[in-house]
């Protein structure tokens, strides 16, 4: 038996035990975990100085040096998010169908954990607490791989989180940690007994995985989010959302790569805006009808499928609200895609229409997050339309059983008439 | 560009549209359906009675030769089942989630369709009206591929389709039929158009699937399902429940394959219950102690795992409620599975503990599916836990959308502090 699938295996059974755990078990873990990070923390700094000299020495580049440090002020947010992840409602145990199939049999949809979750995730040493800890909330064992220059510091945090729980109560394997690429490519052949896997990382790792692994893939591809200016746009309010959304932070999927502009409105739209762009030293590239308006350079069919993830803003005038639909949904990532206009109707067609996670009436980009949205954390943003999609919190970390509770009703007596179906929902939960 | 690309592509198109069409106009197209059936039914029924003449010729099966049959009861119970799908409430535009993020900016989770759904299916022809209507009704466009001995009968049932549906306004790609299984491999290559597969058939066909595919797939492998008999049962209601999850139909998915006896009640329970199971020529297999109370073949280890589809019952006796659970959770197949008891905490304890989509208490395993459930019917069983688990029906065939709509709020007024979250939960649907 490999090492790989003795975890896996180990993993499992954990799952199962967490399955049964009261939601105030997990919850007093999860305070347990603020509280030892606090009395350990100058081991974790220690193992983060040990990461970041490593990194300087091979001249990570600064931004990434950035994400890699872990100091008092991502300790602190680490905890306060852990305190309120504990208060947060229990994801576990809620009724979302309730239904008398025939008087005395009823059925109720229950939420459960998933199971096992392999989690793949970047060289963010905080995103370690932020997975583990709502996996625990959601009673969902975790496999985790982070990044390798952060594995100093990953190794201190584990300890600390898995410390933590095993003194609550919590089975060990609740959380495992692997080291190399080896046993990242061992754990996609347990489809066995690992339930979904979700690689937080570049288009081409994530299909990587999907080809190399029978087990079901949650990820996000790109994002190559979008701004449409309808006719009827209020423009400063247009202008603002604009510029938010490409500028508030330029290296996040949910940045705004291109600009769409009704005809009618871009002689009076453009000027400003690329005025107020280039202020923030933004590159604008645009199409033809775009460059006769402003000053830009010529986006070619290769921009309007492009994520920068930098200071670049394409740019592209459309005749009407479905040439706007359909740009975004024949060059989108499907991720988040926002309207601003003062038309009800026009915005409608637009939510309606584009096939996104997320569909905004005038308001910026930048808000497509689990914080944002009050999901207290995320997982990772789903752009795909199976399982979870958008940002995915607790909720997408479940899945659901159907309880089915009679009076020893047999199939056989439904065939010969003497029982039959009502399929009355009932109100409340389980009665 | 390939006949099978192509084909995505028009699909993708006529999903787009598809999902901004109205419940109306969706409902209308199935009720259209139901009369257009009715009108043609003499070239439907040539076409079936030329594929039983070929299945005929070519040996099949009794029982396969009776799902092939598409006659005038199955013709109106389709033309009954489109009737009801037409009235079911619409899976679509339903708010399940709508929260204020701040004062004027109101975030709202919409029920959508997935998008393009290819479905490989069995070769009993009502299947190929059933998936149809299903996705219509929830706004999906489907690329089937049925069973070739049904190939003539499918032909016929699908242009049918088609052309009421094209009648309705209905874009024509609302749904494709394959004919070959080249086809089938082509699709799976499109994983830009199609968003889920759902393969019925064989466990080996779809792990085929999956391996040939980076397309989400939900599928189910095996029905292995278990009734255990606690100590504190009910014996007659045990016997009952017992012989109908076994016997009332041998051949599905959702019949029990081993019962698992208290070691306490066994001496009682057990003589009277092989006694009928006899009585309908089941087989018995039991391990060393079943042996010692009931005349039985000998149980390999291999029986625990073996879905027999068929007259053969495997019986272990456990010795307390928890090895009863390890069991399940080791052999079993995550489908459905049972415990007979009169003890509510033991019958908790068991549906926490046992890892399937389906637990229930004191009522037969035959009740784990979509028409007994009240989904009018359903698209597959899915054993997996990612997106919909156990039967499958309308619910199971949508996503959602996050709306958002604001007043053209921005990140950078939440970083400055003049925007802060309030995550109040709104009542109600958008408002």
């Amino acid at each position: 038996m490999s090492h790989l699938h003795e975890l896996a295996f180990l993993s499992r059974q954990a799952a199962l035990e967490l399955a049964t755990l009261s939601a105030e078990s997990r919850n007093q873990a999860l305070t347990c975990m603020a509280s030892t990070l606090l009395r350990n923390k100058d081991q974790v700094f220690e193992a983060n100085r040990e990461d970041l000299r490593r990194a300087e020495e091979s001249g990570l580049a600064a931004p990434l040096l950035k994400r890699l440090r872990f100091d008092d002020e991502k300790l602190h947010q680490a905890v306060q998010g852990l305190e309120e992840l504990a208060k947060l409602e229990d994801p576990l145990g809620r009724t979302t169908l309730a239904r008398e199939l025939m008087p005395g049999l009823n059925l109720y949809r229950v939420s459960c954990p998933i199971g096992v979750i392999g989690i793949i995730f970047e060289s963010r040493p905080d995103a370690l607490i932020q997975i583990t800890s709502l996996a625990l909330k959601s009673g969902n064992a975790v496999i985790l791989k982070g990044g390798s220059e952060a594995m100093e510091t990953n190794r201190a945090l584990y300890l600390c989180l898995r410390e933590s729980a095993v003194s609550c109560g919590i089975p060990e394997h609740f959380a495992s940690l692997l080291s190399s690429r080896e046993d990242v490519a061992a754990m996609l052949k347990e489809d066995e007994l690992i339930d979904l896997i979700i690689p937080r990382g570049s288009r081409s790792f994530v299909r990587y995985i999907m080809d190399n692994s029978r087990i079901p893939v949650l990820g996000h591809a790109d994002g190559l989010c979008h701004v449409y200016v309808d006719r009827d746009a209020d423009l400063p309010m247009a202008e603002n959302v604009t510029v938010d959304s490409k500028t508030q932070n330029v290296s996040v999927c949910n940045a705004a790569e291109t600009l769409l502009v009704h005809r009618d409105i871009a002689a009076s739209f453009l000027p400003s805006v690329a005025s107020k762009l280039r202020d923030k030293n933004v590159r604008l590239l645009g199409d033809a009808e775009t460059g006769k308006i402003i000053r830009c350079e010529m986006a070619t069919e290769e921009d309007w499928s492009t994520e920068y993830l930098d200071w670049t803003l394409s740019i592209r005038i459309v005749p009407d609200l479905d040439a706007a639909i359909r740009h975004i949904n024949q060059y989108g990532s499907h991720h988040t895609d926002a309207i601003i206009t003062e038309n009800p109707d026009h915005a409608e067609h637009f939510m309606q229409g584009v096939d996104s996670s997320g569909v905004y009436w005038n308001c910026s980009t930048r808000f497509a997050d689990g914080f944002a949205y009050g999901f207290g954390a995320e997982v990772g943003i789903a752009t795909g339309k199976i399982h979870a999609r958008g940002p995915m919190g607790l909720e997408g970390l479940t899945s659901y059983k159907y309880r089915l509770i009679g009076h020893g009703q047999t199939m056989t007596e439904v065939k010969l008439g003497h029982l039959s179906y009502t399929h009355r929902d009932l109100k409340g939960s389980m009665e």
